[in-house]
């Protein structure tokens, strides 16, 4: 069974670790958000692909909740000690796959190309895709001012209310290769349990992703960020309530709109389903271990 | 005194180390060579500059002889592993000042300015100017081909013959900005004990270079990187005997003919002195310690 998961950062991955016990890797690809890409020290991150990447090759830091297991800070350290800067932190061995990165993007190749080098360097089985080749950048606009996603996130803790979200770029990127046939001939599309605004929605943004999307006959179905209106880490319940109008999984299911016929929530959500266009499936939603995250992905396919 | 050195890498920064000890830094200019930087994972790295600051600035490791001191060394592990090329080691600290350069030069800062904000982050009070900011590169023509000199030097552990050596770029480069000056208004022009093809003919080829120190009215010293004719490390000697001829001083001086005053050549060299065209200066040149370096600096100054 062929499955297409669109997936953000740390949330995705770590449900994309349960996905893979039970999904052939093989049969899997996942397409994952570039907006909040950035240029740090001339390096050129990708933190949602490399948190898939990390995840999954199991090399990714469980307690930090981000970057490499094992890590050092040596390099990052100098070059603050030089001048460079030093609010976006990364670590040794997350540099040296940056550096292969930026070079090969450098020399022309295209992130797509680069991301396959990674994964397969990292000795993985599925595709993993960046929604798109081209530059595309999400910005917050706030009562403060504008930010490039990693500014307002890191630099400024997601401290500002967003007022509007926009995905620079999206109007004239186009899907990285291979990203609307694998939505195309999935069996099933799923849509991780990221942020709907910074994470799922800069894919989206991709115009003929959202179409393929739209008119895929795959069942599409979500799973919700939040457990009992709340994110379990990250801005993504103050943003739903701003910008959606609240935290229930109609909510949710609203920044979907027109694109899924199931949303799995968690049992905490369970009473609170009566806007709800779609069909809910509840389980337990929290991955707070292997068991837990197999679970979902069980409880997803099932679906 | 105002003190102008030319100097190549390691030999040339540790005979800096002494020379600071009875010169006052801020009266110190070294301008050094930039023809074997070189390209490393898409970092600028200029071995020779680096050589000098992390040896001023105490951060060089003593025993290996190259880079910092309490190295680590996992970025170039992960970039390896991710496909990255490993032949030229750098360490995680290292990486961090090479980040830094780069960023500055790919935004369009000549390498003079970035050499300075380097030295002064680093809390040194001398002057330290690139040849060049110009593209300017050490080619090594052998019978197994022509190599870059890193390639050369470090990847083919310069077990080549050199029968040319070549400056490329050096007809069209300029001298980097104050280098001219510095020559013209030393009080004393010293030649470290570094290559006489490889670290200091680089810095010559800049050819408004060899004019200024042609014309300076300060006495030119010049140290010989020989001891009883053979190369403390590296391949000087190998080089001498193939392209001037010998290893005697008479030999090393050749390699600066029409430029030097005197040359500063150790007690092991003494009785070879017979076709010398310029001053000898006999003393002991091994820089063993710092004592050592110290005594070396001011025989070269009591020249």
């Amino acid at each position: 069974m062929k499955v297409t998961v669109l997936s953000g950062g740390v949330g995705g991955a770590r449900f994309l670790r349960g996905l893979v016990d039970v999904v052939d890797p093989a049969e899997l690809t996942v397409i994952g958000n570039v907006g909040d890409d950035v240029e740090i020290l001339g390096l050129h991150v990708s933190p949602d692909l490399d948190s898939i990447l990390y995840a999954l090759a199991g090399l990714s830091d469980e307690e930090r909740g981000w970057g490499r297991a094992c890590e050092s800070w040596d390099a990052l350290e100098s070059a603050v000690a030089f001048g460079g800067a030093g609010w976006f932190r990364l670590g040794d061995r997350d540099i040296g796959l940056h550096l292969v990165r930026t070079k090969l993007l450098r020399g022309g190749t295209p992130l797509s190309a680069v991301t396959a080098q990674l994964v397969e360097r990292a000795g993985l089985a599925l595709t993993l895709l960046p929604a798109t080749d081209d530059e595309l950048r999400t910005w917050l606009d706030t009562a403060a001012g504008s930010f490039p996603f990693q500014e307002w996130f890191v630099a400024r803790g997601h401290r500002d209310e967003v007022d509007v979200v926009r995905y620079v770029g999206a109007d004239t990127a186009a899907p990285s290769p291979g990203a609307v046939e694998a939505l195309r001939e999935a069996d099933l599309i799923l849509i991780a349990p990221s942020n709907p605004y910074v994470s799922i929605g800069p894919i989206l943004a991709v115009a003929n992703l959202e179409a393929a999307l739209r008119s895929s006959t795959a069942p599409v179905v979500a799973v919700s960020p939040l457990i009992g209106g709340r994110a379990v880490k990250g801005p993504a319940d103050r943003m739903l309530a701003r910008l959606a109008g609240g935290t229930s999984p109609a909510h949710v299911a609203s920044c979907y709109a027109g694109l899924i016929d199931a949303l799995v929530l968690d049992e905490a959500d369970a009473h609170d389903v009566e806007n709800l266009a779609v069909r809910p499936v509840v389980t337990k939603t929290l991955m707070s271990d292997a068991d837990a995250r197999r679970r979902l992905a069980e409880a997803v396919l099932a679906a």
